[in-house]
């Protein structure tokens, strides 16, 4: 199969990172436990076709998410002092001590732009949060970590519904101060459209966040996501999350909400002259593999059209 | 449910057309036989759903498309004379009859891009589709009856590979001179991406093709389809084909080749804060309804997500 490929486009970037979450956000909504060796084996699939930033764990307490329960296990059997970003994310200190102890070079955190999410989700007010990432943040930079900040619910609330500007704006700046180096600016329900993202975007540079720290994060709920991804490359960001194989909630259920699958966002990557350093083919592997292991198809556009059944 | 809805963006339309294809494009790739009575009320419905213009069917050989042999009975069910646009495509001067007789005022005529699809779906070459075309064309102009032509296979084509833009110009402003009013470039693999699409437009524009001549039609195959039409809404497109439901090609086979849904581009449309016109929970009710009298669900992003299944 030959992929399309045209040359570079004017404004665009020669290169572009693609953040990976399969392991992470994709498995995580993932019911049916998944046996560490097979997160180890996607984990090494991903770095054979090319990826280079692979959010592969979360010390999350297993109470919560218990498909993570393995997180030491699994990091146990990965290379975390190879050229590959592993970052992990982590929920509290508790979670530090562990990333720690694993030798993990990155982390990440989950924030919330509403006041309503960051209560169901972290049990504090918009506010507060901010003063619980603090000592994390902080004891994970005076060990040299880097520090990854989710901004989620940047573009609808399920329970606020539309969500100002400014306020994730505030929400994304505050977290930087706190010493993350880069925000993950998330449509966690899947709402957001072109013009949105830009206009985000546009705050956040205007009220002085370097492009260079921003990725965004999509998920293709209401089918938005590449658009909204193209939007963002449009508006300067060079970062961008993705999952493999579209993992991250069933998309045959009610109220689907599933990642970016990388394919998609690779095959359009590629498709703009745009160097990504993933082989797609072996991706695609990759993502049909998994949603073996899984037992379901795989929801991504490239993988249910290219994929043999 | 509420939409999110923002302010219209500078640069962009306040007004786009929904130019919906279901019922021809939609329906000729399903193999299940739709009773007449389920397409009138499937157009009918589309129609209240607030498109205005519905490519009702096609007056190709039954033999070809068993699926549309009931065009005359079902266009005689509906009201040609109305304010919403019914065109009706026509492979050749018999359908041309037909569509007359049957008081169509807008036909659709089916060109390629490429020379190999010209000879497998036309049974001529690259040049010889054109002088097959003029006297259907001709004769439906001096009729008084609109001419809108699709140029399929714009963007890639399964047996060439690559299509050069200047061929598919060529292709296009010779339908146009031939008098076509308006032009339908189609990525009929799913393909393309948005650097390409932008590509291909300035091609036409620099060709003396005005914006307002040109429509897009994409299909999601690849995932494509929604950025795609993003980017030919920046560079002036202002009619753009979908399907309700995403109809066309089942999207759980190899090899699929769904028509981007109307439901997830009218939901980008109006998140951008252009007006189409459509009510989107009645196209979701109508992408639903549709699913159902098919017997599979509906492969399109919004109607995944809200749909009651």
């Amino acid at each position: 199969m030959r992929y399309p490929q045209r040359a570079p486009q004017a404004g665009l970037p020669e290169y572009v990172t693609v953040y990976e979450v399969g392991p992470r956000d994709g498995l995580q909504n993932e019911s049916a436990l998944v046996p560490t060796a097979a997160k180890v084996e996607f984990v090494r699939r991903l770095i054979a076709a090319g990826l280079t930033t692979i959010e592969a764990t979360s010390f999350v307490h297993p109470g919560w998410v218990p498909q993570l329960a393995d997180a030491g296990e699994l990091l146990e059997a990965l290379d975390l002092t190879g050229p590959v970003a592993l970052p992990v994310l982590v929920p509290n200190e508790r979670g530090l001590d562990r990333a720690l102890e694993a030798g993990v070079g990155t982390i990440a955190i989950f924030g919330s732009a509403t006041d309503t999410f960051a209560r169901k989700n972290l049990n504090r007010s918009f506010d507060e949060q901010f003063a619980m990432f603090e000592p994390t943040v902080k004891r994970a930079r005076a060990h040299g970590l880097e520090v990854r900040a989710y901004v989620s619910m940047c573009f609808g609330d399920p329970w606020e519904g539309d969500v100002p500007v400014a306020q994730v704006v505030q929400a994304g700046r505050r977290l930087l101060d706190l010493g993350a180096s880069q925000l993950s600016i998330g449509d966690s329900i899947g709402v957001g459209t072109p013009g949105h993202v830009k206009e985000l975007l546009a705050a956040f540079v205007d009220a002085g966040t370097a492009l260079d720290a921003l990725a965004v994060h999509f998920h293709d709920t209401y089918g938005q996501a590449l658009a909204n991804a193209y939007a963002a490359l449009e508006a300067g960001v060079r970062t961008f999350d993705a999952s493999a194989g579209g993992l991250g909630g069933c998309p045959y259920a009610p109220g689907a909400t599933g990642n970016l699958a990388t394919e998609d966002l690779v095959w359009m990557l590629h498709g703009l002259g745009i160097d990504t350093g993933v082989d797609l083919d072996s991706l695609i592997e990759t993502s049909v593999w998994m949603a073996q292991v899984l037992g379901r198809p795989a929801p991504s556009g490239v993988v249910r059209a290219l994929a043999p059944r």
